[in-house]
């Protein structure tokens, strides 16, 4: 096993200069516990006069990544294109008919194609890796998949997306506004122009699929995860949430009851004191709940060059050394067929915000329709008095049913007196 | 590979029984993931009548740990039996020698003997686990050996012993001294009747000596790990901590730089803000930095039945897919020899509490010879006012080097006015 992994890499943006770099300058490290070298004999990217800050002159250069992906000569093909279809689809499943083992970083391209895709894989007997999909540098998947293996998984709960956690880090240390703290993030790199994909918890809802199938061992399933981002969430709000004792963060949360699987990603009222509640700025982390292991925390950097190659050179090194594990943890045949449950089959507490015009009997409206829910409310805040204008009263309840929840809540935002469009925040235990 | 791993375990104390009782509640899970079932074949300890919360009456049963280790039928050795010589070791030598794989979560044999007993895995081919032996349920050497394999690491640094951190928290928390403490956390069952092998920072010392020499790929060496354990941590110490910004922790750390590697357990004032800082009571946590990842948090359940039987399974599930990585990380011919340093070759900052008489004239000659050692202050704090009586007086230094605070420690120690041994503490980043 001394012959040297040979390697194609579609994609030489930040991650595909990273993971060269990275085997570049490791490289006697990496072949030491590869038990054998690690090269690139093969790149594609659109661009190919482009200064990557690694030379890559000396490798076959391929235009179209399909043709790269078919091509002879490497034992494993890289995707770093990203995408959920388009040329990293075709070429991921061009590669894995070439027999070749695929490692990616695109978390779109497992959250939605990796049922499909770790078939086609398993049929034909070569590794899906893609442990940068998820929290970058963190091995979380290696963790979940192999290091807590022993474990019925309950619950896994995340930070899944620095932007979202930079930008509600940034409005909870300066009081700021989301549009003002996402502005600066633009400019300094943490957010993308069209920051949609992160700031609508799309490519942590992505992350949180591929945990979900990979705790519960069962195929990934996208469209079963409810998807709230943070657009609602005001300075307002993150001020009360201190004075309630709770930071808000974006989660991801998958669990398992005997009733089937909920996987949700939204902002979270989590307690001050909780391990999530203090992960802050662009870090991940990452909450596993195993029978028998407890609690176990992941914490690092979830994006960027370093982390990201990181993760996929350690793919790299697993398929070097031939340990193989199937992609959601058990042979197909072993998947669990648990159901996904709907957002309304959730219960917990709730957090609501009304602004309401303050008069009298406006607070007794809104109980009542609370009431009338079956609603019990742990708490309610109201701050300043300005007889005839809009002030904020706050609401937090004891658990409840969000089918319940979402009943009241268009009830209350019927009322003449409730001025805005309520927010609703879930209160997570940790 | 559908044939069932056949599994001997020597050792059925809390630990044993936990394995015994995680193969068989996760069964179903754990074969789907291990590609097979894992069976337990043949079992020993010292007592057979004892109950111990789970059947062994259907498996063959040896009082003899190296006829149960030579004995045929099972694939792997399960070593939990502890201690660093005796029959622990001898047992392990023998299921090497007979071809057998080893799991063992025994830390003290691992750090003792672990270079020699890799040897001569090595050369018999087979695997030698102990993802138990570090940090209970906290998959550290997976991270370190596998998901962080891409990276040179710089440093490794952690709560390694829960009840060392269970005594810290609990003189943090309620402001008492460090006997009273212990006698609670003794008769809580966190400490043993015999608490020294926690309390002095052995059994951190036997888990560091294995992350250092994963961490920078090099045999294991115990006796290069400085030891300090933390009897001499007064409630005063932690108060002046506090004021200063800290806590203390009593952390293992392992670092390289060009000059070598250095592997020090000793209490640490932490900033309070450092991750490491906030890992309270019997939880431990690992932060691993590397040239890409950067830092990356692990933390969990340290010891227990629970989480130390889900580490010992975890490796057992690895065994059974023909997962396999040489025991320090890379093969013996590989490994580094980097030299070790020793502890006078530690550069610093230092916390240095000392009692002195309330006289004029006694810090002039403190600080006089700190000045003679060209020993920098940071900061100097002098609580209390006591004419004629003993006060204490809090310096933190600078960076220092560790042969010019000891030999200034000395002559300080000798100044007429000083009436107690002083307290020196090291100040880490994190």
């Amino acid at each position: 096993m001394t012959h040297p992994l040979a390697v194609a890499v579609a994609g030489l943006g930040t991650v595909g200069a990273g993971v060269l770099t990275v085997l570049r300058d490791n490289a006697e490290l990496i072949a030491a516990r590869a038990g054998r070298p690690i090269v690139v004999t093969a790149v594609g990217a659109r661009d190919r006069g482009r200064d990557r800050g690694v030379p890559v002159s000396g490798l076959r250069w391929y235009d179209d990544p399909v043709a790269l992906a078919r091509a002879s000569g490497a034992e494993v093909f890289v995707e770093l294109i990203g995408g959920s279809d388009g040329p990293a689809r075709a070429a991921v499943q061009a590669a894995i008919e070439a027999g070749k083992h695929v490692v990616t970083a695109n978390k779109a391209l497992i959250a939605v194609h990796g049922a499909e895709l770790a078939h086609m894989a398993e049929e034909r007997g070569v590794t899906l890796a893609f442990e940068a999909a998820v929290a970058g540098g963190i091995p979380v998947i290696k963790a979940l998949r192999e290091g807590l293996a022993a474990n019925r998984v309950r619950r896994v709960a995340g930070i899944l997306n620095g932007t979202c956690n930079y930008i509600l880090t940034a409005m909870t240390e300066h009081g700021r506004e989301f549009g003002d703290v996402l502005a600066d993030a633009q400019r300094l790199g943490y957010a993308e122009a069209d920051p949609s994909f992160d700031i609508d918890g799309v490519d942590a809802a992505h992350k949180l699929a591929i945990l979900c199938a990979l705790a519960f061992g069962r195929p990934v399933e996208f469209d079963a995860v409810h998807v709230d981002g943070i657009r609602g969430v005001s300075a307002l709000d993150i001020t009360f949430a201190r004075e309630l004792g709770y930071r808000i963060k974006l989660l991801g949360i998958a669990s398992q009851s005997e009733r089937g699987i909920e996987a949700r990603v939204h902002p979270c009222m989590v307690p001050a004191a909780a391990s999530l509640a203090r992960v802050d700025g662009v870090f991940n982390a990452v909450v596993i709940e195993g029978d028998f292991v407890g609690q176990v925390v992941l914490q690092g950097r979830g994006a960027g060059a370093g982390p990201t190659a990181s993760a996929v050179v350690a793919d790299l090194i697993d398929i070097a050394r031939g340990r193989a594990t199937p992609v959601w943890g058990a042979a197909s045949g072993s998947l669990a067929a648990v159901p996904s449950l709907p957002m309304t089959a959730h219960s917990g507490a709730y957090y609501l915000r009304l602004m309401v015009v303050d008069r009298p009997g406006v607070i007794a409206d809104v109980t009542a329709i609370l009431r009338d829910h079956r609603i019990s409310l742990e708490s309610m805040l109201q701050r300043g008095r300005a007889p005839g204008e809009a002030v904020p009263v706050v609401l937090t309840t004891h658990d409840t049913g969000e089918g319940a929840m979402r009943a009241a809540l268009e009830q209350v935002a019927g009322l003449d007196a409730v001025l805005e469009s309520p927010t609703l925040i879930r209160i997570e235990p940790a």
